[in-house]
């Protein structure tokens, strides 16, 4: 958790208030099932409660633990310091440190992950805004980096709305997946403890009871989480690779928001450098690290296992924290990004007209000319343009082949741009629907 | 793909005999569609169904492809050979190779979803048996490999279950990820074919068309495809470690089935090795391996670069058909694994009662004791049993305290083991329903 | 970075005053080499050496730095203030900002491996030590979890020192790897600032001038370090399991070292938790985890992007500190580790003798029976042991075949354990020298 | 292993056939050495050699083990039935299944090594061909994708070459760390075996003895072997995504060998597209999904568990023969990669002068111009020549503050292509020596 790539909101989830204070609601809701039950007296469960607008000293829960080398105790014991220890000797009876520590650490990824979907939704706004505003724009496709044939930029931002449409629902699968709490006792047997504490305090807390847990919340659920965050950085990845691609000095058909203040770099003050692209780039890859760990996390041995612990005290906070912010990083760079449609006139006429190439070869072979004869034609009419930059329709138009194939009109209807975006309002209307 | 880590079915969908047939079929089918919107004669699209029955020369293809450096365009050559190259002018038409390539990746991995999707359901058999088997097989739990309190293994057989059971689900999401193709040509505009044609094609495969594709299908769809597996690879190895541990010499509760005539070693002819589980553990490692890359083969560059295609070669079958392997060999370790109650007994008792020594810490606190004073007790009587080896249960009726503050009659019935199997009747209901 | 598992030393290698001040060094070395070379006024590099003893006030670089939005330069201007701007005029002439951000973080990289290097120092010593002293302890060596012959103690605790000691080669080829330092200006031509300023900074800072940089030193490097790393926390794992596998209940030949006011569990005293080594069996999986972002860093794009950045400000501190904590509390452990030499005899001998059937089986081969017949006959006799607990020697001196091939005193001698141990000394010498 | 991205030499080593041949050695050697320390007849060492010139017959030994189930006592008895089973009987004495399968599996490792250090060379042997070819070709260099500052296109292979050169030194250490065996019996203690033997079969084979092993040799020796070869995959994917940059369409200044023959795509004749190294790119991804595998191997239970032998029976072929293919390929890119100098010099002139900015920018300020005032005037002017594609230099010297602070001739003299070129030979110098 860096904190340059950082926000309040999330890192705050991760704090260690934020922490005891689930802790302490978990310990009260479950002193109130406990009531219920009879199990113990109703006034302890309700002294409980006076500490509820407490903010817990995480240094002196520190200093107490440097004692006891135990972070529940420790926590229990300044609890008692506020409750009172009469009143507060039932607090956490039954339970085992686990049920606290688990069900808190999913309460916290299900907030993350609430946090991550209000992301993703200001993203698909952004994406979504700028794919209508250039639903328009021609630009050239490429594929391995080479001109193909004419595609427009709004549908660019509608395959990145449509990629991360797809990864908002995986991360609502995500946080169903850790939407879980477990208050089961040592081996997850309830020996201890009724199932009906553990139903309560999930209820409370917004949770599901784990149907079946051990002394700990199983890890699949933890690791299916964080491969999705994995996917979702790569799609930012592929989101940022091509806005770095669109800014190269040789493309130059969009570019990160610039605005005339700022010191591109120490020494080259002409330079644009797309670094918030870049710097996603990187966080992408911060955020997959996580995703072995925790598969790596999944088989503990017997009922338990403590080697989940320190993965997750790092890749919770870290993965959560750096996804939150690239998203919204990407969702800022999307909203304000800068468009050039004439430079990608420019650069689709860079070997003029040769992106109508199997176009041409198509109306050949359906003229009647065998694939391989039309595959030459257009191959030695489009290497002299490649060569030479002169213009493809002209060159076409200059060989009697091709000439006595498509006649003179047919060779020039082949160049109508709008033969290449006649479907973009069906695959708008595919992806945002009326 | 290691043959011996392989099945048959599996290993076929990968064979390039069923990759040529896929090919075969979108091919025929587009024609079809082409004919259906009067862009190619109904005669040449029902002439490329001549090939039907036809089972593709491999060697054929491989050896024109020498030629022509390009899988589809010799595969597309030998069609002609089949069908007649007057009649085999329009396959093909206005499509680009990744049409057919992607669309058939993908016809791939749903049918190997398909049979991983059937593996799993044996394997959730397996477990539901044994665990209704062994649902009163009382054993201690443990957690940090150290004993803690009274579990059955009927328990974990039921959470393996039920990690199963999310696995599936899992998988057959991860089955409606991938099952989408795509004919959208060069860069995904239709320009040079009708998006019916996609629509006929996917519909006759059971695939959805993919809302907006490049001149692929996202990669995003597939990296959270190979994550999935890697998630189930990773409960695979969960349940693998647990079964070694069962089976080490000092603990013995449980051992992969042995067949007399089997050598275990080629030296030491007593040893049972839990070598199939040891296996699993590893090729869980090994369909892990795949997430990653895929992961990194999100990012392709604009419309799509070909970085992807050599990644997925190999971990398409390889993940796929070790993750198949895996399933089945963990299904028939599961069914026919060996069980030692007595074993399980005389483990729990190594340290005789001292597994119930949270209840009685929880007893003493219930009667007043306060928690550091209940904490003292027990563990003064616990160090006792735990160096000598004594009787927990006799230590306690000898501790002057403890007897003051639980009753001779109290104490004793802390150490009823049916307090602890009380509410598996409970958890077994949430996993298995009624 | 978890403060928890963080020693302060490699913690402030990696604060933002040790990099200020190692920017500073760099500056003002720098600065006296370009006046050795004429380039600025003497009086101007003398100046920057003013602020020798300054320490630079982080806030207030910070405050800049949200203004100008470039850390480097905020720093320069910081760096102004102590100066005087006049004097301060010549500083980073020539000079990209990456020259002082790449050598520093090498300078930080080494210092790292520095202390890296002591704690495998400080952990083989510990392994030693432990070797010696449990040299003739003997224990059943285990394959796949089960007995198989006897060795020592000694043997395990020498074979990690083996381990830990190519580890501690690695690591310095590794410290070696990145001890390389450029300032060779914004595409590594020298351009603006001559090669000899590069040599100095370098030498006046333990480092190697790099051969061939761009803008950036080559990040092959710095892949290259942290899969070192990830090496080494693979063989702490390696240790960390064979500790906790020894402390488990059920075999309990070893534990690590345990206080008794410690407490083991907020609810069972009597526990024991191998939580340390547990614990650095989770540290391995982050240790681990900057493998792969430290290889996709590589590949930047031409000269440079700042893709890598934001990884490295990751896992430089993570990956170093993680690993600093891990050693050294791995050294703790080793150091203080309770061996139970009783136990280890105890458990060889849970089937009484059945450790020797190998030896047994070669004594058959070697007296002229077949190797079919010698391996059922160890057979026969091995299975009434581990099925009936009966004594091995026992049976075979009432097995007649084997009496025959073997007679009774042939028998006996086959279960001296001096047989198992007399090449210790051999391997002890092999692995620590004379 | 996928055939086409495979060499026959390398796939050689990991054939059954070759692995049979190397197992018969280890136990033919080891015959030889029991022989001389007199533990079993000369004659039945003799007679092993009787198998010298066989070719093991992967099938029946396949047969063998369908029935034996264990692959080396499959082999003895292969090898039984060629020298004969009364002469066959001592063959293995003493020895472990690992012993020979671990001492082989290094042997393979040792030799990929030896292959892959060749293809190293030639790799070596095309950068610096191709370095000295382009030393003085000027090409601008990029940071951020952005246009920097000139260098040649020299300086980039020479870059490649001095990074593969570090890649070369690697790899011998990581040849160097598993060239060793182990024969040293089931759990490492030479009881059934003297040391003498794993010492002549060592020598013979060309490897060092472990110095002190298990049942298995130790892995991390294999995990650091895995890792290098990641970083040399990461280097490989280095080179080729500069190569695709150099070839995508609006860049052209090099690209992958183009014959006229080859057919680039199945529509679009005129696309030349760097598959080749895309192809490499993906191919990195594979041999790094080898590294945390090979890691995840070197936690073996006790003297050891085999799940390390499924993930090696895949990676081991897996990333030699990958790792060996794609630097074959690449050595022939780059052997016969197309460069285009006058493109180079139209790209770098896009902005007519601007990669010059840095030049005066560091030009004003030495002539006594402030940081910030400098900055203001190079920035000016260099926006227009952004915008406006006008010339810089012309905008310099119409500029009257930049005149008055440099002079016309001072300001002409800065756009000398010398100026950025005249430290290529002691760059060249320090990466090729004399």
């Amino acid at each position: 958790m860096i904190p340059r790539y950082s926000r309040p909101e999330m890192v705050a989830i991760w704090s260690p208030e934020t922490k005891f204070r689930i802790w302490y609601e978990i310990e009260a809701h479950a002193c109130d099932a406990q009531a219920d039950l009879g199990v113990i007296p109703r006034e302890n469960a309700e002294a409980v409660w006076k500490a509820k607008d407490v903010e817990f000293d995480v240094a002196r829960i520190d200093e107490i633990e440097a004692v006891t080398k135990h972070d529940v105790i420790a926590f229990l014991t300044h609890l008692a310091e506020h409750v009172g220890s009469e009143e507060a000797r039932f607090v956490h009876q039954g339970m085992t440190s686990s049920d606290v520590l688990d069900t808190c650490l999913n309460v916290q990824l299900v907030r993350s992950a609430d946090i991550l979907i209000k992301d993703m939704d200001a993203l698909l706004a952004a994406l979504k805004k700028r794919a209508i505003e250039h639903k328009d724009t021609v630009r050239v496709g490429r594929s391995h980096g080479i001109h193909a044939e004419p595609t427009t930029m709004g549908l660019t931002f509608a395959r990145f709305y449509a990629e991360m449409d797809r990864n908002l629902a995986r991360l609502k699968l995500a946080r169903e997946e850790i939407a879980t709490g477990a208050i089961s006792g040592a081996v997850g047997t309830f020996a201890n403890i009724d199932p009906a504490v553990e139903q309560h305090v999930c209820e409370k807390l917004g949770l599901i009871a784990e149907p079946i847990s051990t002394q700990v919340i199983p890890r699949d659920r933890h690791a299916m989480f964080f491969a999705t965050l994995g996917v979702i950085a790569s799609s930012i990845e592929n989101v940022a690779i091509e806005i770095r691609h669109m800014q190269r000095t040789e493309v130059l058909e969009g570019a990160e928001f610039f605005s005339m203040g700022q010191k591109g770099s120490s020494a080259m003050p002409h330079k644009k450098n797309p670094v918030l692209t870049e710097n996603l780039t990187g966080l992408a890859r911060l955020v997959r690290a996580a995703v072995i760990p925790a598969m790596e996390n999944v088989a503990l041995w017997h009922e338990r296992d403590i080697s989940h612990s320190s993965v997750e005290r790092a890749i919770g906070p870290d993965a959560c924290v750096t996804l939150d912010f690239a998203l919204a990083r990407l969702t800022g760079v999307i909203d304000k990004m800068l468009v050039f449609p004439e430079n990608m006139l420019d650069n689709m006429n860079k070997f003029p007209g040769l992106v109508m190439s199997q176009r041409v070869l198509l109306a050949l072979t359906q003229a009647g000319v065998s694939r391989e004869d039309a595959y030459v034609m257009v191959q030695r009419n489009a290497l002299k343009v490649w060569e030479f930059r002169t213009d493809f329709r002209e060159e076409l138009l200059g060989d009697e082949d091709v000439v006595k194939a498509l006649g003179v009109d047919g060779i020039n209807e082949k160049f109508d741009m709008g033969y290449h975006t006649k479907h973009v309002d069906t695959i708008f209307k595919r992806v945002f629907g009326e």
